[in-house]
């Protein structure tokens, strides 16, 4: 819980006080006023964030967190659960969808077992922070102990703390574990007070009848525990993950570095709403990749707030939206520190 | 004539042959099937367009063309004109949006003068290709002669075809002209048939009566000159620009060459129409980049049914959208040509 404390006690208010020098700036580069949207809204943002007036966006780190859910026992899922552990052999072999797309925008890849069902091989680049072998089934009882909520959120601010050693300009979220969506809908439910229905969608790809299923059980799961909606920890508790907690961890330990944390999908975003009801001012570090087809992605991105860069119709996870989102942050950041002003270059301004 | 005809002769239709076995292909690598939304779509149009079943995209090109607008003696732009070479030099110094975004996705610029109204220093980068010194006043008469509207559209075939021979893999369209979204909503009216209204924008941001003074003089040149909205050539000719026929040009040539076409903001999306209107065909090897802020460019999309990669509220031009469009593109083929597959990487695949 120290841990816990200490990141959140260092997470300051973004106050905007060089909002009006960075347009000022932005409004001189040789282009018309605003003419690059939120190109320009995004590296106002970075700005704000790293209190850097010129943001360098190098070391991109994307940190993609393992885990199992027990409530896969439901048969909610179209895949079975020996994909989690299969799919982070293929991360750290650099097959997976978030390796190729990691690789194409010139970002790492952080990989770490936060509470895959089965003991992973030692992997000289996989981090193994395991709090349980999966989460219990969320459809008899808490996904786990309130403990292992804090110890998952923990684990995942240690591994952003080591790698924040090695150097993190921007940081990404990512997630693999069979059954995820689940638990990301009964968070989003709970937490934003919207029907089970509205927030459940067809995650890897289930028929109609096992979405059927898949709501039926986060409704009683949602009855069984009785999460508290104004307690992200309980919520992560009760029908959480180790890899949700992981991500919590994460969001709170990059706002407390000043470090500008990109939320990829629905997974994702469901630890977003988690870090901001443990510490609102997380928010303003977050920057939402994209919509996905889950339908509680854009129900979240509305709740809180926050704009998505793109809208590909993604529904991976994994980190891949927000790799990609990672390539247009960086183009912003690089309109403002590499375009010439009128002055310089000698254009004439408005008339 | 003859450039123009033997290049429109040698389109092909795009015959979709390869779309069940580059789907196979997608479905067989390790993420749920379609789960990479767009970036799948993407990759399948490039195999279609290049019949090659791992495309490689390393030389990507963006064509940006300039020219001036007799247009602009009637007061519709916020700029004056003397803004259309000081870009240009811009252009050349690589001071300007598309230089920086270009370098970030790795693309070359090509900077052709189409029509400045001045006569350009010479640049070892500037391509000159002028068809005149700016159009005439469309809102006194047309805006170029036919002889000249065919003659730009050669010229940017003759630009493409130049820069062909050092290798495209994909190409895209830019341009820079004070008083081009004028053109482009009067082509875009009378292309599509919607009212001068709904598709006159307030272009690099003039104020409200500025705005009724574009739409009048928009009006008042399509009455004067009673445009043939079939013909794109006529269009051209009555209402259109040197660059935007340039574009034009270049849209024909990757067609008939089978380089994917990237078309990006309002502008670029009328020499669409012009094109589509010589050679339907084209339309298959169009990439729409972005929906930008001007309200004409989501109707263009959804007249020639193209559905933009991105929405980043963009209204600058030059290729800058299409810039970053080729970013997300070449990601998707990198999934089709890099990702692993089911049974190369060990996963199990859906119950």
């Amino acid at each position: 819980m120290k841990l816990l404390k200490d990141t959140i006690s260092r997470i300051e208010k973004i106050d905007g006080s060089l909002a009006v020098e960075t347009k000022r700036r932005l409004d001189n580069l040789t282009k018309p006023l605003g003419s690059l949207g939120r190109l320009e809204d995004l590296a106002s943002q970075i700005v704000e964030i790293t209190r850097d007036q010129n943001p360098q966006l190098k070391h991109k780190v994307i940190f993609t967190f393992a885990a199992d859910h027990g409530v896969t026992q439901e048969g909610v899922s179209a895949y079975p659960k020996e994909v989690t552990p299969q799919m982070v052999y293929n991360f750290l072999r650099g097959g997976a969808g978030i390796n190729v797309l990691a690789r194409h925008v010139g970002a790492k890849v952080v990989i770490a077992d936060l509470g895959v069902a089965v003991n992973m091989d030692p992997h000289p680049q996989l981090i193994i922070k395991k709090v349980g072998l999966g989460t219990q089934n969320m459809a008899q009882g808490p996904a786990m102990t309130k403990e292992n909520a804090i110890a998952s959120i923990e684990n995942g601010i240690a591994i952003f703390e080591q790698e924040f050693k090695k150097g993190i300009d921007m940081a990404a979220t990512g997630e693999m574990g069979i059954g995820n969506t689940t638990a990301a809908s009964a968070i989003a439910s709970v937490m934003i007070g919207h029907t089970v229905e509205e927030v459940t969608g067809k995650g890897t790809g289930i028929d109609d009848k096992t979405l059927g299923k898949k709501i039926a059980v986060i409704k009683k799961a949602i009855s069984l525990n009785r999460p508290d909606p104004k307690d992200g920890i309980d919520v992560l508790m009760k029908v959480g993950g180790y890899e949700i907690g992981g991500l919590t961890g994460v969001i709170l330990a990059a706002s407390a570095r000043r470090v500008p944390i990109v939320i990829d999908g629905f997974i994702s975003s469901a630890a977003a709403l988690i870090a901001v009801s443990i510490e609102p001012k997380t928010k303003d570090y977050m920057i939402a990749s994209h919509v996905s087809v889950e339908p509680g992605h854009r129900i979240v991105w509305q709740y809180l707030g926050l704009k998505p860069v793109l809208d590909l119709e993604l529904r991976l996870g994994e980190g891949t939206g927000a790799a990609l989102a990672m390539g247009i942050i960086e183009a912003g950041v690089k309109i403002l520190n590499e375009m010439a002003t009128f002055e310089t270059a000698g254009v004439s301004e408005k008339q």
